[in-house]
């Protein structure tokens, strides 16, 4: 069965998507820690990140450091730190967040309730 | 003034080092979140790691890899999470952290307090 991100890259489900390129899509967070969280994931679907064959893994990092890119200059943050944790979903994604403190990456906080359209003005932001 | 990985680099501060090569360093963190948590640093000092190029971001991500399917292999663990944070030591540093649970990769939580013996005992077991 295809996995929660497959379905959003086959735009069978909706997201707020910041980036894409032809082996990767990058879209929000809906549980975010901070504005701007943001997920990239292959699109070949893998569930372990370093299950990933070299090329594959090098370029999920490349297009990551892009995205970063887009996001810092957009969202207000010291710099962008980036987690691969992969318990959650079993299809292999690297968390981009907005980083201001320590606690900013620290997933097991409450996560911020951002309602639909606040997360479409982020990513509009992200993209505009 | 040379970072304190860089010192640890160039043996000029001792470290539980597990792996290394021409342009990379792995070496047990001193404050582990789990036993096995290690860090991986670029030779190259740099502070944030997407200013790093993209042949040095691609590299230290392949490095990671060999170091993660090195550790995987010696501790128990469902697989090595990824954290760049990079607020603690202005000298670009990977965490890999053997995770069994979502707390385990939780950067607010205490650290263990390991022995210099206990860690050489973990730098032992991945090395071995």
């Amino acid at each position: 069965m295809a996995s929660i991100f497959t379905k959003i890259i086959n735009r069978e489900i909706p997201a707020h998507i910041v980036a894409e390129d032809e082996k990767h899509i990058a879209f929000l967070d809906i549980n975010p820690l901070v504005k701007g969280h943001t997920l990239v994931v292959p699109k070949q679907e893998v569930d372990y990140v370093f299950d990933l064959e070299n090329d594959a893994l090098a370029d999920l990092m490349l297009f990551s450091k892009k995205v970063a890119a887009q996001i810092e200059s957009k969202i207000n943050c010291e710099r962008i730190a980036v987690s691969v944790i992969g318990i959650e979903v079993p299809h292999c994604h690297l968390h981009l967040i907005p980083l201001n403190t320590m606690d900013d990456v620290n997933f097991s906080r409450p996560k911020l309730q951002l309602s639909q359209e606040e997360l479409q003005s982020i990513a509009n932001k992200i993209n505009g």
